[in-house]
């Protein structure tokens, strides 16, 4: 199989990840005989310093033109602390998202036996947890009006959605319900805004078409309380993107690994792939950042746009063997030896 | 001193914690000469039966013409998956903020030696956990204009900030700091809500007034992972109205104790004190919740609303005391005897 897959390293840690990543599936693809071909785009705050431009034209065409965007991370700290600065980096990254379609993030947060332990949260809290939680990703207070008024002394910011936005990401929701065990849990703030009795009356309109899925609704912040309090209880959440932002980042943390997760976006033009972390920028250029949610990122790739879910199995028991071998960045080395980022792919890569 | 109390029982078992904080502010007030007027006034669903409104006018005159208000909780099931009910219990809520201009939810989250060991997260994470979290409660997205369209398919709700709400609440918050280890965090989303720029704008400008404070500024997606990662990485934090009930939620859990975490709402009119917890329509009129975050809310308001502070410390002196003793409801009673409660708010009241 020919497999066109644009690659998007973006800044801080984001070259370094993705290099491990691409050795990985380079090594996959031998193996099997499917021929990559990997086309490479600018973005991020590297793109703002070649060309101005967070997520370029010309990137964009890459991305149109694969079958799939393998992605690393975007975002610099210098310009975070700059409130006026007219271009940044995370505009890139939403420019992206719209521009491809990009309407439904898939996280999941499962944990790795060997690796438990490393959470914050006990044991006993977290076993057993497996739950994905899909994020609306194009629509909300992210691509609402926004502005000032009053001098700049007033600021203002809109949500909205429309019925068919939110079905679209409920349809999934849904069909992945069908798929784990049926179980559905609606995230919202009905409670308050009309937006979200817009996504409360949508999905219960659509119980119907799926009886055997049971539905629950919940506040977000009760949903805030809860996911550290009991994940496992949870299984497929569906939610509004802000919200999805917030408690896909706090569920990260429940499995301790969170340099281990992967995360998928999925599209009307493409489907994109990318490892949850942040670009790191402390740790950039260092050969010490954990590429394993990558690597793991570009599992989800080979099974979920390209059906090839051998491929994608290898590449999970692969870095399992690395993790119960102790071949680990320093992250989750502890007192054992550390690997580089670049040596822990090579591991890898070799025994695929 | 002679202390005119507004009392605000509410729904579910808000009325039970409710009466056990008045038998301990009634004994508080025998033993240091003061003299307490309760006037009682209704709200929420309680109030919705009974009059069609759940912030009644009447109401909101007993509020303005004390100097505090003790108040329990409301919210009903009935409600919450009505997209369509057009009076609402919360309404209420967000009523009585308004008018009362309570534009500060002062948010303690520590924990109780005794009682850490029921917390979800470590007891290494967690040891030394002492923050604020300063939710301002009158803005944002909970006010703004808010509708349908097309037909009833689009729905959109504003996020509106002012420049001056913003200081308010940030001024609290430098103060805060000061009074305890100069650190403030300001939580935001400047990296795409125009808002949270001005937010941040806003802060940044404070700064010269407060030499000595140091400030960090940090998304609310990060702060959501940091909270349950290291919690007692912070200590005062500042936020907008709809990040602020999302992370306070998140942050109730920390403890371990939520059934006791107590809250101040700082107003221009009054200021008034609550427990964090809901109203827990399921445990309604069996006298079984735990009434001590009411009577730990007593405590704060001895102290904020009438610098009572010798009171305050005495209430919750007794409160450890009966903690110490098991004098507990059942959340807290393990396998032991677990007590009513009212048999709790008696023990109490009888100690202080
Ligand atoms: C960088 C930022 C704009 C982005 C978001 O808020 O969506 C990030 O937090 C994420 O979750 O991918
Ligand atoms: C009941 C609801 C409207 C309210 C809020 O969102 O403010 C509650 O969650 C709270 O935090 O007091």
């Amino acid at each position: 199989m020919k497999l066109n897959i644009a690659l998007l390293a973006g800044d801080g840690i984001g070259p370094e990840v993705i290099d491990q990543a691409v050795k990985v599936s380079n090594a996959v693809a031998k193996k099997f005989n499917h021929e990559i071909v990997w086309t490479s785009g600018i973005t991020g705050a590297a793109a703002i310093d070649a060309v101005g431009e967070p997520y370029p034209d010309a990137t964009h065409e890459i991305c149109m033109a694969a079958d799939a965007v393998l992605f690393g991370a975007i975002g610099h700290p210098r310009f975070d602390n700059d409130p006026k600065a007219t271009v940044r980096p995370e505009q890139g990254l939403l420019k992206m998202r719209q521009k491809l379609g990009l309407f439904a993030n898939v996280r999941p947060t499962f944990t790795f036996p060997s690796l438990i332990d490393n959470s914050p949260l006990k044991r006993e809290r977290i076993e057993g947890t497996d739950l994905i939680i899909l994020r609306e990703l194009t629509g909300g207070i992210y691509f609402g009006e926004r502005g000032r008024k009053d001098d700049g002394n007033t600021a203002f910011d809109t949500c909205t959605y429309t019925r068919a936005e939110i079905q679209r990401l409920a349809k999934l929701g849904f069909e992945m319900a069908m798929g784990r065990s049926k179980k559905l849990c609606c995230v919202d703030k009905a409670n308050v805004l009309e937006s979200s009795r817009l996504w409360r009356e949508t999905v219960q309109d659509m119980e119907k078409d799926y009886p055997e899925v049971e539905v629950s609704y919940e506040f977000v912040d009760a949903v805030a309380m809860r996911l550290v309090q009991w994940p496992s209880a949870y299984d497929v959440l569906i939610t509004e993107n802000l919200f999805g932002d917030i408690l896909t980042d706090e569920a990260s943390v429940i499995s301790g690994s969170m340099g281990l997760m992967p995360s998928a976006s999925i599209g009307v033009h493409t489907s994109l792939f990318e490892p949850i972390h942040g670009s790191y920028p402390q740790a950039a250029g260092k050969d010490i950042a954990n590429p394993l949610a990558t690597v793991l990122s570009a599992a989800m790739m080979f099974e979920d746009a390209f059906g090839l879910k051998e491929e994608a199995e290898l590449i999970r028991s692969v870095v399992n063997k690395s993790l119960a071998e102790g071949i680990v960045t320093e992250d989750l080395a502890g007192k054992n030896k550390a690997y580089k980022t670049s040596e822990v792919g090579d591991w890898l890569a070799a025994n695929i």
